[in-house]
């Protein structure tokens, strides 16, 4: 475990301010989600992602904070070839003590309840067009009470992962500064699971012939909604580098060049891609590279050279559309917002190119064990938890309601009542 | 009075931060406003709320900042009863010394610049579709000048409702740390007196049958502006809470996380009254329930626990809906925005749960006190004033204006140009 | 050369939150350009934005950030009259050092990163509808790697500019912290020979009768992305009152409240002065005339009086739409965002205001001597590379691709697929 550092009074106050600009990562995903929707969609897209939010806070709160812990408290622990391998946090109940809790706990508390609702975002952007608000608001609860924070005790708050490197001299222990794996990595595996379960759009694959394209209905919203992620992430690594990683203030300038310059290589590679593959540039797809390089940078901004997050962002930029392909014509995967190549690979990517680019011996290999860990064991627990949970709420709208639209079904109302939208065709 | 502590200079750095946020508040009550107004008023709406924050800066600036005070500083007071009751501030004119003053009134100073905006932005929201561009900016004027100043020193310029605790041994006082009651329910008695002066939009409550349903324009501008508006109220609390509760940084972490909470806790409430109500959940009441939520916690963020707060949204949030309904049904008032139900009512309810939940004995005295202040003394004050500024320069557009919209009658051009709008058949 | 006090943590804890809100900045004129452009090139507008920020990023921190050079540091410089002039910047490559260099000029490199980026953006936004994304991407690597770094170590990096105060007694030296200069004047005046070389859009400039109004597609983006360029600009003039005017905290609560009333009083001006000239207020002007007084803020926010700030401000709301309608009706220039004449001719105006209420003797000179270098020497440079661009580069699109609109013939789809739009009579 790396000796943490008590926080100075200027660092403190600087992480309360980067907790207030992280709500923005929100907000830009949000809206994200809802402009690469359909039109009939948008309230119902948005209004998810507040309910989602709340669900997230409350049961965190109520919940799922106890479980997480902090690096050097008290938590369940088991014994194995003569190492402690804490697997579960041990906190106080309904958020007892906050105000007593050393600073460093209390503002990893904080962005823990940001990390959850955020991660639980992500696969509701992925169901768009056809999972009801109540499968969002139950996923949510899921990942408050139960997901989240065993995966973030694991790796945040002092548990297994973390404890490699003490435990096993690898390197620092797994690190994910910015929520690459916390919650980039987990939000996109649960849309992967979300849509394995949930299925595709009516229509998007039709029984014969190539996929249907259904466009966003509002780029503005997409690449406005990018530009406030930037705040949104930037904030997100600077906070992950003074909380997790116990950085200086002197290193921080770095951590946020590192963050822009990732997103920038992975904008202009997603831009040349899609430019060779389709002869035009692709919008949704370079918000998607974007975001992927915001993503990545999240594990690897606070540990390495601008040289290299210049890097980490041109491989994001160039595997995420190639990914999106892939998924779509060659899974038949249906993923609207594209969170599992961007948030669930770019996570991915990330988190090994931290360990590719640290300067710690044997930082790779703890990076390789946390990712193993994530697909072969979150992944599988997600997917089965969420089975479970379809058959008790079901997330699908019956097909009459995806034809209306999720908004007139679950909302009795559209987003937009005054503006005259296109009759769809491919609806009929 | 509360004995002032001297701010650190991280807690100063902080707040300096956290003041650059709050105008977030304002951008998202101003998309909100915009959103649940008609489409054929939406550059209006938006033209307004910049309009009424530069009105309230300049005048406040000119005028209303020498009547705030700061606590301690010299006022205009009167001895009854052998105490002193300061009723307005006595300040330099034209920000004189604001560079000599100290850290606090600094700080103090700049927050009710942003305060008066917002709270004058408050009324516009109730009176879109039908109130003149003019009006608005001479409510902002009256509140920049006296309305604001005179409720401001009252409450956070150490005047006689903050004097209750030394006077009279009533807690600390009266307590708004975030504005609960200088700006959103003084902003919100202000739409009801708006509202009741300029009457309802034409066609929404008809000679015969039930009033006409006119949702707003665009959901997903209220529901982001919700988003945006969690940013906003977080800076205000937490600022709220260094510059006028004096809390030290290491309690911030549990403002902002009551702040979160109540606003969670009133969505998932209103979620869920509307769902018992209309069989369906509401968007636009969600979007009010979960502002509500936020301007309650502005009272009370800063004073109580995790569970009280989460009770606070919840109140909030089962309140808003039926109140929204009430206004509208039962007192035929129009209010397109909710602020009556949202700031004013939401505001109320947060600053009688500070008198609940806080641990200081007398303190739910001093909250009522205040409370029956509030609503005894200026909302008269308000709807005298607005009544008389109706007389010289009424609110209104002629119905012609109204029925082709405030953006064609006012600006000479709508928000949307290239868009088709369906024609509207309420307006016929 | 002022003496560069030594920044306390504090203060860099606070300047680093500052550099989180000052993309915000950036995210809202870019939702401004894409606002006041046509609904059909929408998507390519605020993709352009997201692009022109990567190229920026990544040319600056390969190359440009070499030749900015920060005060005290070495530089190329040569002798006349037994003076020392440094013309350019001979900082480490790549970002070498980064970590290790001094607090101070940590800051200023991240500023500049982003005031490169919205540097670029600008005249992207007077080129709208028309210009290709690649002569966005080619104009934003020429600022970034040769003219930004120029004209920002002249003036922030302690070039000849700044060595005026040290080297002949004029004031402190030129002073810009805001970016006045670097940023609103560097873009205005790159966006002024932009369009001279593009040319307007087509229909703009009928061979008969007066020029046609194209009104911008949403009033909406336009005036909420004014509130949020409030955000940003107060983050970007506190920023550079610590960082390039050494400013102590407590001096900043002044140049907040001097922002935010520049801005005011330039609103309220425009609307007055449209009123009197149309009949009407115009929102698109308005919107213009706040961005004018935010950009003259830029240069002398932290060195005024407020009344000295109302002042600014009112002059530039005055003088921004007689410039705009100047412009476009007598020089036939065709500037959809107003660039030109919002950030061009508002920073010089801003500049001016600095040297003539600045209380230094000699400032005044100072100011008027980097007024003169800007059009004397930026613009011409500006207009030759940008004609030498434009050989090898086409900024323009061909008359059949500006018919259908940007988003069509550069990315294939429009930004709202859904949605009717009218037919637009002035293409046919």
């Amino acid at each position: 475990m790396t000796p943490i550092q008590p926080l100075s009074e200027a660092a403190f106050a600087l992480t309360l301010a980067l907790f207030l600009l992280a709500p923005l990562a929100i907000a830009g995903v949000a809206l994200i989600n809802a402009g690469l929707g359909r039109s009939r969609s948008a309230a119902q897209s948005l209004l998810g992602s507040l309910a989602i939010l709340a669900v997230a806070a409350i049961v965190f709160a109520l919940a799922g904070a106890t479980f997480v812990g902090t690096a050097g408290a008290a938590g369940h622990a088991f014994q194995v070839a003569g190492k402690s391998w804490s697997w579960l946090g041990a906190g106080p109940w309904l958020l007892g003590g906050l105000g007593a809790a050393s600073p460093q706990a209390q503002l990893e508390l904080l962005f823990e309840f940001l990390a959850v609702a955020l991660a639980a975002i992500l696969p509701w952007g992925s169901g768009a067009d056809r999972c009801r608000l109540i499968a969002g608001c139950a996923l949510a609860a899921l990942f408050a009470a139960f997901v989240f924070p065993l995966t973030a005790h694991w790796i945040w708050g002092g548990g297994w992962l973390a404890q490699l490197g003490v435990n096993f001299q690898l390197g620092a222990g797994f690190l994910d500064g910015g929520g690459a794996a916390t919650v980039n990595v987990l939000g996109g595996l649960g849309a992967l699971a979300l849509v394995w379960i949930a299925g595709p759009r009516r229509g998007k694959f039709p029984k014969e012939g190539l996929s249907t394209a259904l466009p966003g209905h509002n780029a503005v919203y997409v690449l406005f909604g990018c530009l406030l992620a930037l705040v949104g992430w930037l904030a997100w690594n600077l906070a992950g580098a003074i909380v997790f990683l116990h950085a200086p203030l002197g290193a921080l300038p770095g951590t946020a060049v590192n963050t822009l310059l990732s997103a920038a290589a992975a904008v202009l590679a997603t831009f040349a891609v899609t430019q060779i593959r389709f002869g035009k540039p692709d919008a949704s797809l370079c918000a998607n590279g974007w975001m992927a390089g915001l993503v990545a940078s999240s594990a690897c901004a606070g540990l390495v050279t601008p040289l290299a997050a210049i890097f980490t962002g041109l491989v994001a930029g160039i595997v995420t559309p190639l990914l999106v392909e892939l998924f779509e014509l060659a899974l038949s995967i249906d993923d609207p917002s594209g969170a599992i190549a961007v948030h669930g690979a770019g996570g991915l990517w990330g988190l090994l190119a931290a360990g590719l680019f640290a300067p710690q011996s044997g930082q790779l290999v703890a990076q390789l064990l946390g990712i193993a860990t994530l697909l072969g064991l979150v992944l599988p627990l997600l997917y089965l938890l969420l089975w479970l949970l379809n058959r008790v709420l079901p997330f699908r709208v019956d097909p009459d309601g995806e034809r209306i639209g999720m908004d007139l079904h679950e909302l009795g109302g559209g987003a937009y009542p005054e503006f005259v939208i296109h009759r769809d065709e491919s609806y009929r």
